[in-house]
């Protein structure tokens, strides 16, 4: 059974502001609720349908915290889903760590990317091209927000990130960082890359001014029709593409 | 003016049942209003604030229909947008003609993709990398919907799209079908391609088992991490980017 105030605390999750005053957010979905519970994430609940818990029963019995048994409808009235027939997670939010990289590895950093849907979907394009962790500056949409959480599709389990003035990042910073402009290196014509940090700008505004300074190679898509320019998940999906083809050997 | 009926009528575009019925969708934005104007679609009636009046006089001197005055409040009433500082346009559909593709172009097949942002974006990559032709199963989301107009950002004017049976359409074609599986061949390492369609599947069922049959040359997108699949619209631009460079000498 869920109790009113049960169901008032996981409600309030949905708003930034009670997230951070409890340092705990929610994942919702059967396969992202196993994703986090196989994870270094700490959950503290679960809610979920007897199916599931049937389904991930040594899962569940290998887990520390308290299930309590939902129903299809229950779960769609706490979480963002229109259909959640499984799970939902409370989970402890990580504690902020600093940013570092060794010299074999990519990182991805985020200047100001404020949508949710964009941020979910460039977690799981780093998931897929192995790039294990991503820097943002503090105007970057929350990791922890619902939306960043579900288009992630479980890949905010398996990545590191850090909220960081990138400024202070590039200052300390010698090794390449590649910036996407119009008018750089066409990216089907590099032929030699090291690893460093890519960095992607807001949805409107690009690279701000004041980090383009720190940019050693510039980059372009090249494109050869008319559009103007690319989502900002999907110019990072082709950088990562591209570097990763030219860095395996 | 805005009359009350006219608001009611640009309303009832929002769903697709008027949509179809009235044969006219809308398009809101400045930018996507401009390009509008500037392709072989029919605009019928522009609603537009006077500084969009003043900054595009060229444009709505050259117009042959109607243009109201508006302000941005009665905009965003209007359309879906939080915020239309500018203009909403009521358009035209285009009749429906029949798929066809010439030897040296590449289209790209849709087999159900259902989520209107999905389709958008995918509009404007095919845009983006010149591939001028869509085809699309008769379940993938409607070409007009107000968030697919958003998303493709002005794309939808440069391309055009087809709803047909895809059977049919493999069945009289005899170049190739690229299509992605899990077990293909390395999208890295093709060294050889020919100009064909590309077809993507639904976003959680991929390429339905009657067409598989019909793909020619199975690829498969690098991964290097733990992500277990990618977006489809990220997907479609990891692929086009790759044909397109192999095209390219």
């Amino acid at each position: 059974m869920l109790s009113k105030n049960t169901v008032k605390f996981i409600k309030s999750l949905h708003q930034k502001k009670y997230r951070i005053e409890s340092g705990k957010f929610f994942v919702e979905g059967g396969k992202s609720v196993t994703e986090v519970l196989h994870s270094d994430f700490l959950v503290e609940t679960v809610f979920a349908t007897e199916e599931f818990k049937t389904r991930n029963s040594d899962l569940l019995r290998a887990f520390k915290g308290e299930v309590f048994t939902a129903t299809p409808n229950q779960l769609e009235g706490l979480g963002q889903y229109q259909s959640n027939e499984s799970a939902l997670a409370i989970v402890q939010m990580k504690e902020n760590t600093s940013f570092d990289l060794s010299s074999g590895e990519f990182a991805i950093a985020l200047d100001n990317v404020r949508d949710p849907g964009n941020l979910g979907t460039i977690i799981r394009i780093a998931d897929w091209y192995g790039i294990r962790k991503l820097v943002f500056s503090p105007q970057t949409a929350e990791f922890y927000n619902p939306k960043v959480i579900q288009s992630s599709m479980g890949s905010f389990t398996r990545v590191r990130f850090f909220y960081e003035d990138l400024t202070m990042v590039f200052s300390k910073w010698n090794r390449p960082v590649y910036g996407a402009f119009l008018k750089g290196e066409n990216l089907h014509q590099i032929t030699q890359i090291e690893p460093g940090i890519i960095l992607m700008g807001n949805e409107s505004n690009g690279i701000s001014a004041g980090l383009e300074k720190w940019i050693t190679r510039r980059i372009t898509i090249p494109g050869f029709g008319n559009a103007e320019s690319l989502n900002v998940a999907i110019a990072t999906a082709i950088i990562c593409d591209n570097l990763k083809r030219l860095q395996t050997p």
